[in-house]
């Protein structure tokens, strides 16, 4: 009798014998808008103090400076490289994400094959190939055991994406089926983070490791370094330790022939999701008219709106996030909805403090979490009415390549508003055509 | 009302309060013991395939050359220095052992201590309190999950491991009770290992992480990298993650009163503890008698025996390991049941093969576990009766300090027979007297 694969072989194999002639053309230009996005959160969390201080801290072990850290001048080892970026990425609440998981997909695959591209010759294809399969690796591995993984308090974003920056990493270093296996072992038996570091630096650290210790266990299987046959769905394996009754299903059906990266969505607000639709409304009037007239606010959504975010009152960046009043007093007040709309300081502005109280949040179960109505009245009496019906960044309205690009470079500007971001948007967009992707992460970083 | 500290900060308050006169002198005595143990296993494994190719993957991205990696001439960093010697110590089932949790407790607190102190001064006093306290941590957070979680496919020495090495080093740090926290929390984050990977060189990593990560958390808290108040027993933190069912009561019941170290074991032999009595009764008849006169062997032993290690067919080291055939073939062939006698080469050894076919196993429910029974009979007819009530190494007849300098000794003549290990063992016994503990463990590097 033949030997059935277990579910780490299939993948391996999933992974070894897939090439870039296998991708459909939306998946490859999926996989740079979510490059894109990135590297708008990466810029983002570039000088936040997770990055700031695990930095100066790996400074002080790390050899050469073999990789780019995103948006910094300092060059570092392309281990801490690939814990950087990805923990960079993932400090604010602004990454893509995939959405039956909740994986946050990109943080943990793309620093690992960007540090490995500054160490040997790989080109675009080869990176996107490389993205794409480990994007399909950790979404099928998360959705063997979502909802209840992330429930019991596992930050599947790390749990799983240890396996997806393996897979990736793997394939640009071009393993076998066998040492394939091997690296999903190393990956198994390190892969952690829990959801209790949430809203602390401490979380920045288990989404680092996922890329770090996902690209070392596809360098170290690279070199001979073995591991169980079976190490994800083992007797003592990742999914009994993490959950003891996984779904095999969905890890191989239809494994080639659908791609998980098309369930990605993107952010364009750095705030709770279900705030989206409403901001859409405030922004979109707001173009054409001044904060200062406005009286009254009611927001009318699905009753999650005022259940997770009727907060009339916070005071610092952390809840402004899920805060329906927070945003749209913030985006009325500066016209605007970026990660300076949901510091500290603007938490405290006396002017978005005042606009909050004077905004109202309806329930009508009747609009889906996608939906929003919005009524603002002004000083000469009148009220206007604005509706949005799908929020941008959902499903039912993506953000445009544009919207991601826009994304980028207000990211970029953040920090230096001189930084010419041109350079890495154009060469996300020809990655196809590069022969060699060593220079691309460094296109992040400000010249001066 | 008063809040009610939780798990995390008690164990925090506690390593930051204790001082070194809280320690009772047995409890010193036996973290001098652990070390001695530690340097054997540790030298035993320093040129084992999981070493050796972490060293050379490792040595890619390191800076400097601040830390010793026991045994060998190479210097790392110090973060790899702990990855390497905690990875290096676990490779053989050699260990020490805390019993109740089947935690190997010096393997991942020890490394991060000797990393640290060739970084920063640290007398011998206050390395021993920091291994001391460091684990007390790990053996209580473990004892409240034991023995499901190990059951589970946690490794509990990594998975505990961390928290362990991350509390000595706060403790080297001076870390005061809140940094603390902080440091647990990262540690939580980082925490994993899977059983899975028991066998293959994968195992080492979940290990050498724990050192590492352990060692990292703490020098991060140092810095002000935050976390969150209870990483270990919070809704989404640690405890409910990997179980959901923990009794919280060892984790701090009589802490500062009771010292688990005091509950670690040592092997004197590389193998399954359940052959430890039948080795000590063969080991003592084979000083006096040559394997040649060998006919047959009846070994007695508590039904375990049986069960786990009645394998006459074994063909290789791994397999030798827990083959109770092989175990008293290859001790009588040898005279000796250390490394050498557990490799792939012995297994296979032509005369241990012939040896094992005479070995017979039998049942005797009315014998425990560190009892045996061996009746060996000769060519000349007669049997020999010989009997062990309490293995050595077994809590009933711990190994002795002569013991134990012993193993270190042969451990170092394994790899360079010409290794003079004797200024290691005497500053070893003298670490209570030693102001600055850098230079212990390059005393463990043979000089050519």
């Amino acid at each position: 009798m033949q030997h059935e694969p277990g579910v780490t072989q299939k993948l391996a194999q999933f992974v070894a014998a897939t090439h870039w002639d296998d991708i459909p053309a939306p998946v490859g230009h999926q996989a740079k808008r979510s490059l894109m996005n990135f590297f708008a959160v990466a810029l983002a969390g570039c000088r936040t103090a997770p990055v700031e201080i695990a930095l100066t801290s790996l400074a002080e072990f790390s050899g050469g400076r073999q990789a780019t850290v995103v948006g910094r001048p300092e060059r570092i080892d392309a281990l801490s490289a690939a814990f950087l970026n990805a923990a960079g990425a993932n400090v604010y609440d602004f990454c893509d994400t995939h959405v039956r998981t909740v994986i946050h997909p990109t943080a943990p695959v793309a620093p690992a094959l960007l540090a490995l591209a500054e160490l040997c010759p790989v080109s675009g294809t080869d990176l996107l190939l490389a993205f794409i399969l480990g994007n399909e690796v950790q979404a099928r591995i998360g959705l063997a055991i979502s909802p209840n993984h992330y429930n019991k308090g596992w930050h599947i974003t790390s749990t799983c994406g240890v396996f997806g920056a393996a897979a990736g990493s793997g394939k640009l270093l071009a393993l076998d089926e066998k040492k394939m296996i091997w690296a999903f072992g190393t990956a198994a038996t390190q892969s952690s983070g829990l959801c209790e570091c949430l809203g602390t630096p401490a979380k920045s650290v288990s989404v680092g490791n996922a890329a770090r210790n996902g690209l070392w266990s596809a360098l170290l299987a690279d070199r001979g370094f073995e591991g169980p046959p079976e190490p994800i769905a083992g007797v003592q394996g990742f999914y009994n330790a993490v959950d003891g009754a996984p779904n095999l299903s969905p890890v191989t059906d239809g494994l080639g022939a659908t791609w998980e990266l098309m369930q990605t969505s993107y952010k364009p607000y750095p705030c709770g999701f279900v705030i989206h639709p409403v901001l859409d409304c405030v922004l979109d009037w707001r173009r054409d008219n001044p904060a200062a007239v406005v009286t009254r606010v009611v927001a009318r959504g699905n009753p999650l709106l005022a259940a997770r975010t009727d907060r009339p009152n916070i005071s610092n960046g952390r809840e402004s996030q899920v805060s329906v009043q927070h945003a749209v007093a913030a985006a009325l007040v500066t016209g605007k909805a970026g990660l300076d709309q949901f510091t500290d300081a603007c938490a405290c502005d006396p002017n978005v403090v005042d606009l909050r109280g004077k905004i109202e949040v309806q329930r009508d179960p009747s609009l889906s979490t996608i939906a929003a109505e919005v009524e603002i009245t002004t000083v000469d009496g009148k009220t206007h009415r604005l509706s949005q019906k799908a929020a941008r960044g959902s499903d039912a309205n993506p953000m445009s390549d544009r919207d991601l690009e826009g994304k980028l470079r207000t990211a970029a500007a953040g920090w230096n508003p001189r930084h010419d971001i041109a350079p890495l948007i154009d060469a996300i967009w020809a990655l196809d055509k590069s022969h060699d992707v060593a220079k691309l992460a460094a296109l992040s970083v400000p010249e001066n």
